[in-house]
């Protein structure tokens, strides 16, 4: 094999390159030997916390009655230890953003770590109650669904709501960082990007799903059903006096019990309503309220029809 | 390191409270030593598969006239196994959904795992010539594509339509659960969304793909076109007297010989029929037919023009 | 457990018809001693790439000025070597094309494969510096980011900025099929397609980003912000005199400075410009330019307003 060796030889003042990089520009290295979150451990973490969401579906089977309690005890303690060290790495990160993280802090993160660790399991029989109602809108509102099984095994949407769940309890319990990685972790997978901060009632189905985006400061009801490529966006970004954006205001709309939003509609505003009981229709796009019982649609759009055309001639 | 031991002494009872749910909850919990089908080992089924459609692409190099049999060989004596067992679990699960899973059914259920795998295998010589006027279709359809190695190696639309045509062949054999977990795996890595009961004809091209809905009575004949976006679904849930919804009716569109449909157009209805050599235009609304010959463009929208604009204070 | 012989003694009939198409079907073989690049592969170098680009964010933590010289020392030779050997692949396959692949051709692109993995890595510290610029506009331009962190950890959009100047870098290198592949990864775990061909300037930023795509000729100024959905497309593909598509024209839009497109924009064209410190509006259609500091918006789409509607009884 054909060796440059001059190359090699000029291969380490690339490194210095870069390695002077790391102490010019701002916000690309985190170089501490306080480490950050792990986005592969937090994956992991999710996969366990799945098996304990929904038995018998995932890794393992042959699960019965009288074996599942060994498993899950297992498994719960686990997911106890290492949940609780990637929040306290959160904690710390996120408090260095103010201060100095001092080992007395750390000491005190690593208790806060447990602590909300402990407060998250708790809520597994709520979110798993939550899920059982999920499936069940799902399979009401598909009717190519033959199965609840087929649901939870493979249908995205119901995948991007079971991590929505885990990610929002974490957010509630005002963990950093970890309901971010794990709701971006489930737009990838799934192409459904939901916000951990959004608040979502029961019986909540998603259908097909790519390109859903629910915001932020999304509230929605019971028994909502969106279709592929449905945003609940914000309509405008307040600045403050110095020209920076204003965070933590209601920017996205609110959706009320009993609604189905269709493909590629897109409903904006922090003070938009969408009443109960409403359709909004395929491609509709709304910045105000609807009243409650309101169907929505386009009004047909003109479409230009002409024959004799030109099939690969044409414009995508 | 910190440790709270009173959370650890409390963790047993959040582990009771979880498992209470298993017995209380419907439907999110598989509690059987009659194990489901395994996800995991489908998604090794496909890889093993793309080895045998596409030798030389994926996993193995250096495959040549002389040793490629030997390659192949063993990779369809590991196949018909493999999947025979998924096959053999899907049938048995999907039995249970009406009466129990008797010894007698299971041995039956076996043969039959083997059987419907050996006839799925049967299959890969058409689905090979199939692929190889797909990749035709794509080279011809896609003036960014330099050559065909590319389309195989890594287009999204390629992959996902190689996943559908291994789905819809297990799919016509009447193998339950599994197609569907292979075609939502595409969906995941390609954004691409095919229900494996969908009919699609020859040299099918999806260009860039992210948000393509092909529902599951679709019937799409040959040298058709899609673009990213495109949704070709139902336009209406018909539900029987007693208010559920029915299953198994055509409920999505027709598309005939020689069409292009352009990014983020919308076709929906069982009834509707898209004519041979049309072309549907980006962010076309049908829910009825058109004629053979037609273009179908949007009406130019009016557009709002104004000057003096403020970029980053406005909606999404 | 049940096994039906006579099946198990067919099975060698059916790999002997799999093999007989690889001689009779063309392009979605490759029987050659001479390999193909490795996705594989190629998907370890972004891995390794992240970890210099990005160090203390992936995978290894604990970084500190000390000891990441010899981190990013090794990653570097380590990457020389498997990048060069992965060009070397990609060239003499590419040259194939149109000649045999000789050994003094052989040699020749070992000693290309080399330099061109060398003077890519010479670009690090330059993609660096732009993408600290990106996560600047990033943090600027969206109101639900916390921190600088969050955005480097888990934002798709990012991600994919990020994939694209790697890839980009590679391909006005000239090197062939590896671009394609880096960004085909890119947009199967973010939804968003960049093609390596591509012209992007300082301060880019998608948010939500699924559904969008950015064609091979289209060129980007400084201080871009696109959202979910957007489209930058071609309008039509010239042929020539044999009806073949003619490649390698402008066939997508220039964006110039300081504008801002909306979710499910579509903006087509090669001639097309939109002129700096514009606004394109959340689902407008454009194929033709518009002068700088212009605002467009839809104009209100007329809507069918109706009471009384059966939620669970409409279209998709």
């Amino acid at each position: 094999m054909a060796i440059d060796i001059q190359l090699k030889a000029d291969l380490p003042a690339i490194t210095s390159q870069i390695v002077k990089t790391y102490f010019e520009l701002k916000g690309i290295q985190h170089l501490d030997l306080c480490p950050l979150p792990s986005s592969e451990t937090v994956v992991e973490i999710m996969d366990d916390l799945k098996e304990i969401l929904l038995p018998g579906f995932k890794r393992r089977g042959r699960l019965t009655e009288c074996n599942v309690i060994y498993h899950v005890g297992e498994l719960v303690d686990k997911l106890h230890n290492r949940l609780a060290v990637q929040i306290e790495r959160a904690l710390c990160h996120h408090a260095k953003e103010s201060h100095l993280c001092s080992p007395e802090k750390k000491f005190e993160y690593e208790l806060q770590g447990q602590q909300k660790a402990f407060h998250f399991l708790r809520q597994i029989p709520e979110i798993r109650r939550l899920l059982a109602l999920d499936v069940e809108a799902a399979f009401a509102g598909d009717p190519a669904s033959k199965t609840c099984d087929e649901i939870v095994f493979c249908y995205p949407g119901f995948e991007a709501v079971t991590v929505y769940r885990l990610a929002n309890a974490l957010h509630r319990l005002q963990v950093p960082f970890i309901p971010r990685i794990m709701s971006e972790h489930a737009h990838s997978s799934t192409g459904i990007d939901i916000h951990p901060g959004a608040t979502i009632g029961e019986y909540f189905f998603i259908d097909h799903g790519t390109g859903v985006v629910i915001g932020e400061t999304c509230e929605i009801g019971d028994w909502v059903k969106l279709y592929q490529g449905v945003t609940l966006g914000a309509l405008s970004f307040p600045k403050d006096e110095d020209g920076n954006l204003v965070r933590d205001t209601k920017r996205h709309p609110t959706i009320e019990n009993n609604v189905v939003i269709y493909a590629n509609a897109t409903v904006l505003g922090g003070k938009t309503v969408i009443g109960h009981d409403s359709v909004i229709g395929s491609s509709v796009w709304l910045t105000s309220s609807i009243a409650p019982g309101t169907t929505v649609t386009m009004e047909k759009p003109s479409l230009r029809m002409k024959g004799n055309n030109h099939p690969h001639n044409f414009f995508i």
